[in-house]
């Protein structure tokens, strides 16, 4: 809109109002938004600044030189340098704010900090909410009359927190019992318990990926960053319906399903945590922080609120953003006094879940053109561009489920999972390599692609006529047949006279409705965001479809854009890897909730566009 | 201790760090800590400045002009006031901080804000800290899917809060059936219920006085400000003892005992809520702030603390200060989600009722050197003298609950509550005006102050020699008599054969111990302030026995200071109207906070002349 080319200069090199930092001698250039701290800044990406406070403010040993830019000079700084080393630029890199460009020359490390790699080659530096601190306290006396909490609080005054009720009720007991040795445990700004003793080398999280299908329970070791149990096992919810939809409508036929739900949804959740703690063979009061990635209707349910506002036009959760509750009131069997972590949504159709999703795949600190597709009944679509992260969610239906398909089965044994046609011969591949019983998304996928490139279906997805089957090809003509309600169906499995497995022309149809309607999807959002399909760099698959599906034939039925096959990567649980950084890390934390901001929702079903350009993607490219 | 007579000045002058505000015309002159708001140090000196907000920062309607001294221009002002009015010292008074001394013009007011008068002689501006806010909101469209929380947020946006679980849990459920109408309850800044329709109406809360002995309950209407029903009852931990030392000493006898007494104390309570609801006919979902002012003893058996570091030496509390807690983790019967403030203590044995007794006399509020004294077994003494407020514990014993007295009975019918000598004639009041059975403590206060001023008593305490007596006392001497232990007695009521209430001359030395405890404790803190019992110029005798106690009396045994009667002054239920006004102030409240930091406990048990001036005080005065 301005016409003063050197204000359009500015606002495009500082993007969404980001600053640069040139981090020597690694070379590593990253760009943040501004007021940053270097120290996060480098920790965001898998940079190491020597620290053993882990960026809380008191080691002072994150000390980097200012090569170019200005910081100014902190409260701490003046206490760890000398004005000579002040003035040559030397700063705490947990203080350094970067309100503008900055080249940092960051020292080699005397200390090997923690970190881990989570995620889609996310390096992640150990910084977890939780902090336990062991301490010996001094004895009261008549001069030395502190209450047992300002004791206790003295002693680690680097740390600001409000106790607990549980926590003040045990205090004084356990304080004597323990002879004043004690380990206090510190969650963000809350004393959520203190333990007899040093109890330092017990601190755990759990981190779950709650799916409307599948939960995983991942258990953290936090005082290495590392896993040390998983576990998943489908929603016990499953009997109120296979989607979020079918879950949301049970509510509004029966007054007693959403208790229902509610308690079989913590039931899923505390079996896996019977599950994770027995294998790694932990207490699960050492348990002092969970997180939990689910789409909006999984945690509304979960905790007990209405989702039927989700579930009905004009779509409206019953809020975005979650305080910070306890394991007791949510009713995770943890330390009652945990925490819990609930992500926060995008939208009532972009959830949680994908929130961790852009966490984990470090969408938001890219310049790259990437797309994030987590492909189900409810797809979710993530465009992020360097400058604009937009997100949408596409009603793809069942198909991807094969749940409307005549032989569609779950990706279980004996789903074909595979279809490959090579010189006119038919190829399965079937889960636990058992006989076919029935053919999965993966599977169904494939085979359209497959014959529609043979010529057996034409672009528009129609099965062609006999005759144009059998000159095009002779092999596998028998296999397309017509049954007596008029219907045509090819033959994956099984004979002419008892076909096991096939694909129907209506199968080929759902298939199309789900591919158009998650091309619209993406396609609206590269037009919103100014972009081609020939922009896009990178297609993520979300999830555990993600991983079945053969990027080939993704490309080739036209559900991502085309692409070379290499850039299509499959990110496997991106929801639970975003669950487990913001365990590992406060900073990757404050970055899911900052992603609120950075992302736009963009709604498809009052678009006026929607229906012309879905009609068009029902097509497959020739 | 210094040497320059311009540092001490400026000390002497600033008092404890403090600043004063000259209010014209109304030519009010208070002295606040630095950095209080002008609104404030109006308010809590019940003078009134336009406001509808409250001093919330949101109706622009507090403004004053600054004719003396430097208040910097905040961010409101700008839009508040043109740059002459700025330059011309306009401000509003609620962001105008007093970081140095102030001369103030008060505008008259366009509106009368609302204010109460409590405790001895305060008048507090009403600014609850619990509000309530009808809102109408828009209903959600496809163009408009902000959350129900966030549509809420949006329609209060000048408070800032996190919802509860619990009412998250039904928000959607509630904007629903009430067409987007709804009012919000915030409690600081906790949003802890949304109510369908209008229901400003009704807005509650409920002051405890938690005494050892007795436990009151003031039912508050918040939108008037006015007490709506009191209750009292005994506090059903009775059985377990009469005084903190015994109740500690049952949990240290019977591991039973805490959970019995909190259940005890809960009961006690709840009753009383029932009771004060039925009588105002509300609902008790209606409460919202619950506060509490109680001795560290009781609050920590209300809490489930164990209170045995509390009753032996080194004498150590859990908490000297509170965290807020939900009406449902503590127990009160109340809306669940209700917050309950305790009031933080200045020590083990000067406890969050005498806290609330300072904020309700004002004391550090005042120029003057008072005196305030909680008589009872354990007496707490406060010294305030403008510049320095101390605390102490004086441990009385039972004299004044004349629980160790011959004849001693609480304060109930038949007991002798005035004892006077008058032209050698005795002269007995009696509670209820009926024969008499006993006699309580103010009785016990009289009659040795009697006997004392005729000579019967010595000054050493002693009963004097029948001779003696015979000669000073003719029309009484006949009362006095030796019993076969050899041990004296002056007959009160009945006969030398059935002397039905006496004093023996063990129970003249066991108010002789007491009243020699309680003076040692003021006599240390004035000594301590650099004063003498001349410069007292007023003593609050707080509680029920302070109302009871004859002042002459009280000045006669050397109880108290010597002083003119009129300026012992009995200040009642101090605790209970420290409770009333920081639920109708929320200035009040953080008042209570600063206390904290303004007041010096000064542990008795630990000094080494205390026994010294405590045989001193033995003696009664000449």
């Amino acid at each position: 809109m301005s016409t003063d080319s050197e204000d359009v200069t500015t606002s495009v090199s500082a993007g969404l109002g980001r600053v640069q930092l040139q981090f020597t001698p690694s070379g590593t250039d990253v760009r943040v938004p501004p007021g940053v701290t270097v120290f996060d800044a480098a920790s965001w990406n898998g940079l190491a600044i020597d620290s053993t406070c882990g960026g809380h403010g008191t080691c002072k040993k994150c000390k980097i030189q200012i090569v170019e830019g200005e910081v100014p000079v902190s409260r701490l700084d003046i206490r760890a340098f000398s004005s000579e080393q002040l003035a040559d630029g030397w700063r705490l890199a947990c203080v350094a704010r970067a309100n503008g460009n900055l080249k940092v020359d960051v020292p080699p490390l005397s200390t090997r900090p923690k970190a881990a790699t989570v995620g889609v080659g996310r390096q992640v530096i150990l910084r977890p909410a939780v902090q336990k601190r062991y301490v010996e306290l001094e004895e009261p006396t008549l001069h030395d009359q502190r209450p047992d909490i300002d004791r206790l609080r003295d002693a680690m005054d680097d740390l600001e927190f409000e106790a607990d009720l549980s926590v003040l009720k045990t205090l004084p007991t356990i304080l004597r019992k323990s002879d004043f040795k004690v380990t206090a445990v510190v969650v963000d700004e809350h004393l959520i318990a203190v333990e007899a003793g040093d109890t330092t080398a017990f601190n755990h999280a759990l981190a779950f990926d709650l799916g409307t299908t599948t939960v995983v329970a991942t258990l953290l070791d936090l005082t290495t960053g590392t896993p040390m149990a998983v576990k998943s096992m489908l929603n016990k919810q499953q009997p109120f319906g296979a989607d979020v939809i079918s879950r949301i409508s049970a509510t509004m036929m029966d007054p007693q399903a959403q208790g229902l739900m509610q308690v079989a949804g913590l039931a899923t959740l505390n079996e896996l945590t019977a599950e994770v703690c027995a294998e790694a063979n932990i207490d699960p009061n050492t348990i002092y922080e969970t997180a939990i990635a689910g789409n909006a209707t999984m945690v509304q349910i979960l905790l007990g609120v209405d989702p039927e506002p989700v579930g009905v036009a004009p779509f409206i959760t019953a809020a975005q953003q979650w305080p910070t509750f306890t394991a007791h009131e949510v009713g995770v069997e943890i330390l009652p006094s945990a925490r819990v972590f609930l992500f926060p949504a995008f939208g009532a159709y972009v959830g949680g879940d994908i929130v961790a999703g852009v966490l984990a795949t470090g969408m938001d600190r890219d310049k790259r053109v990437r797309l994030l597709i987590d492909v189900g009944t409810n797809c979710e679509i993530v465009l992020s561009s360097g400058d604009t992260i937009l997100t949408t969610a596409a009603p793809a239906g069942p198909a991807f489920e094969a749940a409307s398909i005549a032989c569609g089965m779950r990706a279980a044994d004996g789903a074909i999972e595979v279809v490959q046609i090579n010189k006119g011969e038919l190829k399965l591949g079937t889960i636990g390599d058992v006989e076919p019983v029935g053919i999965c998304g993966s599977g169904l996928v494939d085979a359209v692609y497959a014959l529609h490139q043979i010529g057996l279906l034409d672009d528009s997805g129609r099965f062609v006529a006999d005759e144009v089957a059998a000159e095009i090809a002779p092999t596998l003509n028998e296999r397309l047949v017509t049954r007596e309600a008029g219907d045509r169906i090819f033959i994956l499995h099984g004979t002419v006279e008892d076909p096991t497995v096939y694909l129907s022309q209506r199968d080929v149809r759902e298939l199309q409705f789900a591919k158009a309607s998650i091309a619209t999807g993406w396609r609206l959002l590269l037009e919103e965001a100014g972009l081609t399909d020939d922009d896009v760099q990178q297609v993520l698959l979300a999830g555990s479809f993600g991983s079945y599906l053969s990027p080939t034939s993704a490309i080739g039925i036209g559900l991502v854009p085309k692409l070379p096959v290499m850039r299509i990567v499959s990110a496997g649980n991106v929801a639970g890897e975003g669950a487990k950084m913001v365990l590992l890390s406060s900073t990757e934390r404050s970055g899911a909730t900052t992603l609120l901001d950075e992302v736009d929702y963009v709604e498809l079903s009052d678009r006026p566009d929607f229906n012309d350009k879905f009609f068009l993607e029902l097509a497959l490219p020739s």
